[in-house]
């Protein structure tokens, strides 16, 4: 048995862990790392941001579409960009692994470079302090995310007040557009997964095809958001007009954005970008990753050069998953 | 369509979210709770232990066996006995749970319940300050805690020394033996669940049933164990020896037990109590819930009444796992 070909179940939890652990980033927040019952994190204002998300084979990524290394990449960016919208530092990940005992020890180490290169890119500092790993017939990711304020108040999602600017920082509808173009391409109406279109796609639409499979949500840019004032932010997970009611109906007023500058209607409704979403008093000297897409005014909801914009306009796990369309 | 028989398909995720967050846990120790992007959590001496645990249909738990109260009060207790076995109190939880949509929300509305309840009666103060749900086709959870040392320094595996005295907080074997009982009587050659046959071992077992399915580790005992100076601590969640194993090469030492002081074979190699396994200074005044069952040795390893035990002893999620046996 070669030992790149040996799977989890074969060499077992704790000689696979050992194999992960070397690969996985290193947390400057620790004191102390995997291997015990807990890891300990510093915190060093005594506010620690919390934030958990699951991302499992099938509505969240499809093996095929996406290597080892870009599930673990993914996992790492989205869950660091839940930080960054607070206008926190990521410091920490815990990460739990389930997956069938077949899978190839290789493709965990993927996952976990996944992470180790996600997080030097956008995160430096950050680390993966301990996890767990288990058997599922299908993979499952488990991560949460710790952080620190480092100075900076926690920016909500209900500060939005009358006259602020509404920004964004980062691309809006690439990661939408980079999954249609897989799944036009690269699945087949039966479910199955074409490896040679998915090169084609990577290679004829990189930037769509890396938003979706690999993303970099601008990460510095929360905290730089929340020096610069921010009233009111999120990440752009499920799509920007379904986010930006999460902000308007917390902070009880509209966000009407301006068409000619988000872009298109990718821009509106496509998800996972995982772009910064925040108000900003008018006043406000923006952090240079933010571009002005609307203002908050009175009222409620999310209008579009003014008009109400009432179609939902994002993702429901149980609702929109269909193994077979991006749709 | 009757309220209770709803499936949480049929509401989708906010519809779901918002039945749950009522009945969860709340934490003393959060400055915002679920809803933002992150939660907060303060941490008054800047010292955060985290752990997290997957619990899975299959390997962790049987539907059927476990109900969702069941799975909600094991998911809660076994990550608090993580922090406790740290000597720190717990006090937040984040929860991942993914399951099939055709799930009914009444399981769901139970799961919560069951960590309402397990978090009242184990650790008061301690909530559930956010998570995710997501569609899977099995059921798992994904829990993460967080907790405080307030006063107290961390107890690590790697502190034990020779001539401690090794000790023992909760019952030991209790949940092994009710596995057996629930695999013997209840469940079929072909994994099939015999609902009758579970009332009846819990009805005819009650201890050793309630410690597989609705454990109620000592989590004040780990707190009491560092204040008495505990040199070295963890949870017993995979089988003493296992476990001790764990403290005896961290700390360079052998742990020598006392067979008639920890009781029979399923003590010493049952897993899932999570009892509270501790060393202490020779001269060290235990906590009450602690009992002496041996020592620290010069060595390594594990021995029992001075012979070195071999075997593993323990539970591997890889090599272990069988759909219809407890073994």
């Amino acid at each position: 048995m070669n030992a790149t070909d040996a799977t989890i179940g074969e060499i077992g939890e704790g000689a696979t862990l050992a194999r992960i652990f070397p690969i996985l980033p290193s947390s400057r927040r620790t004191t102390l790392g995997p291997g015990d019952d807990c890891a300990i994190v510093t915190v060093p204002d005594g506010r620690v941001p919390v934030t958990t998300d699951l991302m499992i084979e099938g509505p969240d990524f499809r093996i095929g579409l996406s290597t080892g290394y870009d599930i673990g990449w993914k996992a790492c960016a989205t869950n660091l960009a839940d930080i960054a919208a607070m206008g926190a530092t990521p410091t920490a990940l815990v990460v739990g692994l389930a997956a069938p005992a077949a899978t190839t020890v290789r493709f965990v180490e993927d996952i976990a470079r996944g992470f180790h290169d996600a997080a030097t890119a956008l995160a430096p500092g950050c680390g993966v302090v301990g996890g767990d790993l288990s058997n599922a017939p299908l993979v499952m990711l488990a991560v949460t995310a710790l952080g620190e304020f480092d100075g900076v108040e926690p920016v909500t999602r209900s500060g939005a007040s009358i006259g602020n600017v509404v920004a964004v920082a980062g691309p809006l509808g690439n990661a939408k557009r980079g999954l249609d173009i897989l799944f036009d391409r690269a699945i087949s109406p039966d479910g199955s997964i074409d490896p040679v279109a998915v090169a084609e796609a990577w290679a004829s639409h990189p930037v769509d095809v890396a938003a979706q499979l690999r993303p970099e949500p601008p990460i510095a840019a929360g905290r730089a958001a929340a020096l610069a004032g921010a009233t009111a932010m999120l990440d752009v997970s499920d799509g920007l007009v379904l986010d930006a009611r999460r902000i308007a109906t917390a902070s009880g007023v509209a966000i009407d954005f301006d068409l000619s500058a988000v872009g298109d209607i990718d821009a509106l409704t496509g998800g996972e970008d995982h772009a910064m979403l925040a108000c900003f008093p008018l006043n406000a000297k923006l952090p240079a990753e933010f571009r002005v897409v609307g203002r908050v005014a009175p009222g409620d909801g999310v209008m579009v050069d003014g008009v109400p914009f009432d179609s939902r306009g994002g993702w429901d796990p149980f609702a929109d998953y269909s193994a077979t369309s991006s749709q």
